[in-house]
């Protein structure tokens, strides 16, 4: 019997059916082409910087060799613009703001061939240090409503450009996806008197049965909703709203966490396609008390089709407890082959 | 500069970004393959009919031959089980009821190699019959909350079979999705005292800028805030707040409207994947003054990537004028050739 759950955050239900997995879908054509370490055509490799608008933020290689190892650019074909203001327009219904806001590109190492879970831990944390940056500079803007980082990985992920990089895009409005959480989460608040992200942890911990990792600040977690196979969550174990509240030892943590799990994912499930965003409160909301901050990975394993375009809802063929168990164990089988 | 435009049913703002649309993107690889008419292997080919579960509805062909033309099937892969009551469990904020519904196919042709664009308008129109009629029939189960009827067509829309096929999903529970739809419709009529999609209707005659397509019943718009590359939405001209409320001479209508767009996109954009799925009230809202079922048409030309998933906005590279525009071109070329 498939099983209904319902997301705490969104209050979205999915249709956890592991039976209707059994079903042929599509398969991954053939083997994955290996990818060199530098491609003469590639905007983001070193050498090629003239390619891209000028770099917003740099951050030098650490092994003493000259160079960038995280370079932050402007998106070329930006989905917003840098310059104006975001005027508003009503006229009936029709209510629209120019599309004013940051659209930047983290170019995540100058090796064309790599990408989080294959990078050297530190590599990682300066990537993670460039979203910092940037999330606090751009948060700062006062035409900036709300900030979107994320990292689409593989053709499957939507992205256009195989150099590992990931983007930033922050809007003069707030989504009405984020105003449902901000509600789902006030409601919450106003019920308890605690922050929902807390008491999902603290529920979560209790039971076991998704958790695939914990460390001194984060928790990794497939939720109890789950809408796709292996998404996976990185809680913060500390109350916190907005990832521009993350400590420098957390920061540290956070990267060796994220690039264990995309380790897992890519050694577990064969290098697949996914994204990953960082869901953070909204930038003026920087010290609110009932919302909780937590980045997703969502591995693009399966399709949206057209029951998922018109209910909202998901059908999820890998129950959140299964995906979590196979997660831990891929831990287990690399750490006995070491 | 690009515009952020709010859609009026969802409050969800999209990015309308045309300049975006000048990076190269993934092309479809190679010519499409000509499609059999009949595949020995297709559990929905005629003959094979051993290898779907009975049928639930069949509507025999009209040209005298003997055998099915639309043959409707409970899915073997059920998303939901048809049998069972949709009891709920609540156990702290983990909330499941059991996956009790229904999950149809709606095989729409004994031919294999037939869509909805090349099937002539009486197959279309018993296409939409057997949509009526078992819309009529689920919703009446007292299980069922919501009824969702999609069609996939092209493996990028998700689908995992060839067959031209329709699906309905009918849920125990109205999703989250549907619900701030809802909240939003009753929102507009409490403000303004009309139907959300009456007054949008009205809007966009006026406007006409937006228009593909006017018949006696039906007005086929690209919606104001349109978040990917010709969504196309197929309205009907009188108040209706349920698909289950459609007269006889609207269905018949609707089935030259249907196959009329469908052969546009088709010819248009070179036989794109798409989704559409028919947004409608729930199961028990089947006669409310506040609500405006559509059809919509959802291409697949773009992939959504981490920006939308993190937002819940989307990028369109097409403005919904110039889709507009193109769809009412593609007739017109389609005219004078002939």
């Amino acid at each position: 019997m498939p099983e209904l759950r319902q997301d705490r955050f969104t209050k979205e239900w999915v249709i956890i059916a592991p039976e209707r997995g059994k079903r042929e879908g599509a398969k991954r054509e053939g083997a994955q082409k290996p990818i060199p370490h530098y491609d003469p055509k590639c905007p983001f490799c070193p050498g090629n910087e003239a390619m891209t608008p000028e770099g917003t933020l740099e951050i030098p290689r650490q092994d003493g060799r000259a160079g960038w190892q995280v370079r932050v650019v402007p998106n070329k074909f930006a989905a917003v613009s840098r310059t104006g203001q975001p005027v508003r327009h009503v006229d009936g219904s029709r209510h629209t703001v120019e599309g004013v806001g940051i659209h930047d590109v983290i170019i995540e190492s100058p090796d064309h061939s790599q990408t989080i879970a294959t990078l050297p831990i530190t590599d990682v944390g300066m990537v993670l240090e460039s979203y910092k940056a940037r999330f606090d500079a751009v948060s700062a803007d006062p035409r900036v409503a709300q900030v979107i980082i994320f990292k689409n990985h593989g053709f499957g992920s939507g992205t256009t450009l195989e150099h590992p990089h990931s983007q930033l895009i922050a809007t003069p409005v707030i989504s009405s996806h984020v105003r449902g959480r901000i509600y789902e989460a006030l409601r919450y608040y106003d019920d308890f008197g605690v922050c929902i992200g807390c008491a999902s942890l603290e529920e979560e911990l209790a039971e076991q049965t998704r958790i695939v990792l914990i460390t001194d600040h984060f928790v990794v977690i497939e939720p109890f909703a789950s809408p796709v196979p292996y998404n996976t969550h990185i809680y913060p174990r500390r109350h916190m709203c907005s990832f521009g509240q993350i400590s420098p030892p957390e920061l540290s943590d956070l990267a060796g966490v994220l690039k264990t799990v995309l380790e897992r994912l890519y050694a577990g499930l064969d290098n697949p396609d996914f994204n990953y965003t960082i869901v953070t409160a909204p930038a003026d909301h920087s010290d609110a008390q009932y919302y909780h901050w937590y980045l997703s990975i969502i591995p693009r394993l399966t399709q949206v089709a057209g029951f998922e375009l018109g209910s909202g809802m998901s059908i999820n063929t890998v129950s959140p407890e299964s995906a979590a168990e196979f997660l831990r164990n891929v831990r287990a089988r690399k750490s006995q082959g070491a």
